[in-house]
């Protein structure tokens, strides 16, 4: 539990709100030259080397998002980062500042709120993003944290969800079930936590999954290697519900329908052998499970001699005319309509 | 209390996210030339017509900074935006654009979030500010909304708070103490109706005062009206903690002091009179009370002549170099240190 883990105990109580603020803020270094000025005024100033900016936002509410027993706060500061950053890249953008506020209840005491911090600040300064604002309150209840993304795109490289066509291919980026199987995990260890607290959890069999829930990366290097290759896709957007909503996603914004071929779908190794163990169908994992953050996309296909070689990107399926509708080809070959279920359901449609 | 008002209930669970989040910002109309794209994708996309972007971000707990047992949730709603606007027009930027994030539990029928947007709706349409963006998540227990607002400036425009000099005049806009006067009849009336709910409040003589602390408007019109008189601040803040709090910033920020003088300070009559109800020193509520989301600004004695007849604007005090400190001149004419106290710990500090 959370204040077993905290010797040191300061009471927020004890610093005021302004104190409180430059105390955690304080940390945060300025690199963009187009933050002009960061904390402490009304408002950040932000000179754009670009035209356009893109803006996301993203909340993460403690008891939804969030299992303090198990998640450790910097891990989770990191990945609050983690989660707005990834709307910025499928936008094809750089990000290039945050602002953060944090919404805390008095049972955190400060030496928790700096872990929290310490992982924003992490995320932030391994992204090139700088944090220029925010806001911190009490709570009534837990923690809330609530993330604002800057980005800036060329007006002639920013990808929307809306530019699919037909004959495009259906790309994906790494691989896809890992993180919903690593919460698998980690709620299994909780129970077993609950029933005997002596016991010692291994998680040396599950370091990859485990790690895709807890400290998860965006994927700011696609959007480089994009640039590199010289592929500006028709339509992306990033991996947060599951692969079955960000496809219905893309293709309604666009019009289009889809064939994803189940054979194709990239797993890792330790996602199959996890989904074995829990008796779950690792396809069910992947269209399903969320917050992977990874990005999927539509690409010409006269960019796939680009594409072909590249370990990042898979190739899971064809656009099609909207007429022909959504649909998974399975490995028996016979074809089944995409449903939307989001990871947030999941458990409720498990036995489908 | 907040369900006895709705007779008709819809759950939230009843749609999804996807659908609660569309069937919610539908409404929301896109009037800026700089917003290229608004909600429905990973991100905005925003091209501004200025060179300088500011941004600034705000939460509001439920139980914390509002309680829903007086204050309607339409009102919420705009005061919200007014909460983040605000920080935007103490930049002397035009505001342009908002995103909402909103975390609520279950106990909320569908129709009181459609109460909320309506109030932010309503704010951002007088505004002429674009809803591009945001979230809406479940809370394990209250409200919390979380707004950033974007604002444009000339980069020769924008004012800091730390620009003020020596010998600058202290003007400030409007009147002080109002909200949190407010605040204490409508803190009253709960009380009484804890008592005898069968008890119908009479707030006639308090409505200015009311709706200072209910629905309050950010001073748009002020960044206007300086543009008109080609007048620009050497500083500026919002008041949304207290007179003595926000000159305290202003002073530290400009590495200056200050001479406030009590017989100047803006105090509307319905201020008086309540004070002497309840009791209270009405120049204390003017220093220490909060949320009269007014401008504090600094202006060069060359600008005098622009702002000397003008209603909206009052000169409560001259910048001092910093070794002469922050003082007010009280009307006995005696010296005493500002303090800053900040409305939410006001109670405590009461008597002093």
């Amino acid at each position: 539990m959370l204040e077993d883990k905290n010797p040191q105990r300061t009471s927020l109580s004890e610093l005021g709100e302004f104190k409180l603020i430059e105390h955690l803020t304080h940390q945060f270094k300025i690199n963009h030259k187009s933050t002009i000025l960061g904390i402490g005024d009304d408002a950040a100033i932000l000179t754009p080397a670009k035209k356009s900016i893109v803006v996301t936002t993203d909340v993460l509410v403690e008891g939804v998002h969030f299992d303090l027993s198990y998640v450790p706060l910097k891990h989770l500061g990191y990945k609050a980062v983690m989660v707005n950053l990834s709307d910025v890249y499928a936008m094809n953008a750089t990000a290039t500042q945050i602002t953060v506020s944090i919404a805390v209840s008095n049972r955190f005491p400060l030496e928790a709120l700096e872990e929290l911090y310490a992982g924003i600040e992490t995320a932030a300064r391994i992204y090139n993003v700088d944090v220029v604002g925010g806001d911190t309150t009490s709570s009534t209840s837990g923690l809330i944290i609530s993330i604002t993304a800057i980005g800036e795109v060329e007006d002639d490289k920013v990808v929307k969800r809306s530019g699919a066509k037909p004959n495009d291919l259906l790309v994906v980026t790494g691989d896809l079930g890992g993180a919903y199987m690593g919460l698998q995990v980690l709620e299994r260890e909780k129970e077993v936590f609950k029933v005997n607290p002596q016991n010692q959890p291994d998680l040396s069999m599950y370091t990859y999954i485990v790690e895709r829930q807890l400290k998860p990366e965006a994927r700011k290097d696609i959007v480089e290697l994009l640039e590199q290759l010289e592929v500006k896709p028709t339509s992306m957007i990033d991996i947060s519900d599951g692969l079955s909503s960000e496809i219905i996603h893309l293709c309604k914004q666009s019009n289009v329908g889809v064939d994803l071929y189940e054979n194709k779908i990239p797993l890792d190794p330790q996602v199959i052998s996890t989904c074995e163990e829990f008796n779950i169908d690792s396809t069910t994992i992947a269209l399903n499970g969320g917050e992977d953050y990874e990005l999927l996309m539509t690409i010409s296909q006269e960019d796939y001699p680009k594409i072909k070689a590249n370990p990042n990107l898979s190739v899971i399926g064809y656009i099609t005319e909207a007429e022909r509708g959504m649909h998974l080809i399975t490995r028996a070959e016979t074809k089944v309509p995409i449903i939307a279920k989001g990871w947030k359901n999941f458990n409720e449609t498990d036995s489908e």
